[in-house]
């Protein structure tokens, strides 16, 4: 049974926000890179968005791009996208199907879809060289509730059950690894990727920016689960007593055997490196965050629902789409403020309140990693 | 009684352009905004474009957003638009009217028009959190002639007066702090801000590049009023016994009690470090230079007239207008073909002519505050 | 009698690309202009393109900008496009023709077409000036083929017949000096020059890219002329037994006297700083490539014919235009996922196949004269 904290309980008066340089330094962001984006495991998406085998799809973060595919044993791996003979990008499509084999457009160089290399012309004649020391480059993978999470750094990672311990099994009642994709969008953002990560722990704001939001959800309900380390969460009650929908009504199957409270709530996780988890009776939101600059960020937003859902007659996806998407542009709009705010000589960190506790928690395991 | 002299008078032969790095160096930029921007007072612009309590308008250099607003009490004051909360960029409108305080759109924090925080939502409950030590933060604020200038250093700044001593009374009769704005245009260059005003301080490029200025204003006639320091100035004869407008002829009401001379000379002065002014007998056109990088600025130029010019029947102002969005055309064109050049390896200093004796004296002045 | 060489001859095996810090690193970028463009000669054009007095054009590399005429005795000269007064851009047309002398818009400071300053108005009464210290900054030029060749390194440069000696009569048979451009296009590619210059020196990506290339030529015949130094080389067989056109066939006049072999093949050179030459019989390709940063660069191609081609009645350039516009936008393509994917950490060097000899003699140089 997970207990729930009051958001104030874990707060301390006078903690400050980070100061202007984790928002606006290119060398923050370089150290961010390597502390952060490649030593966490990064969330590429959700397995059902390659449900056959030779399905695939491009992940690009950060200047790389992964090809993540379900091979013939019906496993997903991710391979960098990068030619093993000259260093062409090999894949163009952001998603698509491989026949058995993955050939690269320049040379004809051929991959099978476990990476090995397995055509080269004229490379048999050409003494000395070691077929088997030029497969695609692999990144770990791994696969928790549905979610596909790779490791881009180059180091071993930290095993993926050891580093977020306490989400193994804890959000299982919500079958996330069954559900199905209904849209997903993509937003340019003028804004640092923590603001994003900032504004997603907290709804001190949804008084001010979010009427729509505001109107079914209680934010002075908020209360705490995962409150220290890479992972950070809570809920707020669903005052509509359906769903956080245009209509406040729930528009799709239940998720699973919820019991009362799961039933009437909202939960959030933000899960480092770029997941955000948006999790509801009848619906999962979830945002992926892509660092651009220490200025930009890209966000990509999806939408899943049970697999069964769409059969029924009162599936109405479209209002949980409309419900974030309005949110979403409200909440993008206030980082970009946000961001050209902290970016000014007058900017100097500010007092935190007790309803952003999270964010709190969230710089202070921040400021950590970054070995400060 | 003011004397003028001959611009030969202050020049010496064998004076050489500025060196390369000056136009081109970020680490020359940066030491500008230090040496130039943070040190000089920077003009926001004129006061008539916030006559009454509650009219703000934004202020944005370098970056920087101020707020410049006329407080209940008639007073003019600045303030960096910045919340003392998490750093959100408060408003965003280019001008508007405050009712009686100044809200973040982020939070709710609020602020009263003489920058108290006023208002923050569960800060009550805070133990320590002292209101008064989160004010909107301050800009100092001078007004000079109408024009409302700003001090952007987050030192103390040099009084005013002393900086500019020399121009205190000394436009006087042309009662510049009455005048009303008609009109405002914004040019994006590709050229340093220095080439900008360096342009401005010469007439000996008029015969090649203004026909139409050359036609009402004798280039041979300039001479030098103010030769030295942050502030360098001249005038021109008018030929056409008017104005400089498209027609030779007054447009408006002249704007004070003007002695024979004052009748019949268009002056101008740059005021570092950004106000360029063009004084006539009839309207007053002035820019602000604004640095965007070594390469890139913005100028913005503005058209004042008699307060009571347009209740006249004979108030042409388009006249004004167009006459300096032509001449400006040209000069903006020139300034960059000026960058490009500047930009080459193929460049070095070159002489001056005496003719461009202001541009000796700005470039010497120049040299000493950037400590070289 | 020129000898060639197979491919594979000149070939050792575990030669291996280059790193990745030479196609995506400012500095290195830095020092190839040092060490490459302010070293190697480089092509400005065609001397057909300024075939009379006073002609001009401007040549537009690295930021430079070089006035390319020809003067009155009818000998081609190239000067910096750089006032001596302030350093003003001079030209802005892409080409024209100047009647005796080149004025600069600003101030109406005059050269000659022999780059000595004439005119300087108000300098005549400015004690010390020594107009004959002040005429345009020239850069040494050579013709070779007829092509210009310019050195804009400001070191003195060693003779072109020495750096190029093997180049010297090697190709005259096609009569280049004498021919007529036919059509000019440009393109901007993402991908670093190196990439483009690589990709010209090898047909093994032929037949997965080029199918119409393909057709008409045997990648499989290429033989390699020069194999060291600032100039490499090469042909393929043209299988037609026409031309490289898009109908196979050749499509104007012999560019000479050509014996057998020289009728059926197509020669391609590479030759240091930026030309890249496709001879056919009946016609030239050649490309200028402009460097304008690590991952971007300009691709000029131009095409040459007989000068009595366009007189006859079976004269169709456009075959052969459309032949390399088609295959030109294929490379540039390839160029560009390379570039990308050089750009990934996952890129390691990886080794060159027998039929890309001509990759590794040019990387072998580039590394030596860049002192790795």
């Amino acid at each position: 049974m997970v207990t729930y904290h009051k958001t104030t309980d874990t707060f301390t008066a006078g903690t400050m926000t980070l100061s202007q340089k984790y928002y606006t330094s290119d060398k923050v962001f370089e150290q961010e890179k390597e502390r952060i984006f490649n030593t966490y495991w990064t969330c590429a998406g959700h397995q059902s968005r390659i449900p056959n085998p030779g399905d695939y799809f491009l992940f690009n973060l950060l200047g790389e791009s992964l090809i993540i595919l379900r091979d013939k044993d019906n496993q997903i791996r991710a391979f960098y996208n990068v030619c093993r003979h000259r260093g062409t990008r090999i894949c163009e499509a952001a998603e698509g199907k491989f026949s058995n084999s993955i050939q690269c457009s320049y040379h004809a160089w051929t991959y099978g879809l476990d990476g090995k290399l397995i055509g080269a012309p004229f490379m048999k004649e050409v003494e000395g060289f070691r077929w088997e020391d030029y497969p695609l480059r692999a990144a770990p993978v791994e696969i928790w509730e549905g979610f596909i999470f790779v490791h881009i750094g180059l180091n071993e990672p930290e095993p993926f059950a050891e580093t977020y311990a306490p989400l193994i099994g804890r959000l299982s009642q919500w079958n996330m690894g069954e559900l199905k994709s209904h849209q997903r969008i993509s937003y340019d953002l003028k804004s640092n990727w923590k603001y994003v990560i900032q504004n997603f722990n907290e709804c001190y704001h949804c008084p001010t920016i979010h009427p729509l939001l505001n109107k079914y959800a209680n934010y002075t309900s908020a209360e705490n689960d995962l409150v220290e380390g890479p992972f950070l969460g809570g809920f707020l009650s669903i005052t509509s007593g359906g769903s956080m929908t245009v209509t406040g009504r729930t528009c799709a199957l239940p998720l699973g055997e919820l019991d009362e409270n799961e039933s009437q709530r909202g939960y959030y996780y933000s899960i480092l490196s770029n997941l955000l988890l948006n999790i509801h009776p009848d619906y999962v939101m979830f945002h992926l965050v892509f660092p651009e600059s220490p200025g930009r960020s890209t966000v990509v937003s999806e939408w899943l629902f049970h697999p069964e859902a769409a059969k029924q007659p009162d599936y109405r996806p479209q209002e949980a789409v409309d419900f974030w998407h309005e949110t979403n542009l409200q909440d993008w709009h206030v980082c970009e403020l946000g961001q050209q705010g902290v970016e000014s000589k007058a900017y100097t960190p500010g007092w935190y309140t007790p309803r952003e506790s999270l964010l709190a928690a969230f710089d202070e395991h921040y400021l950590k990693v970054m070995g400060n």
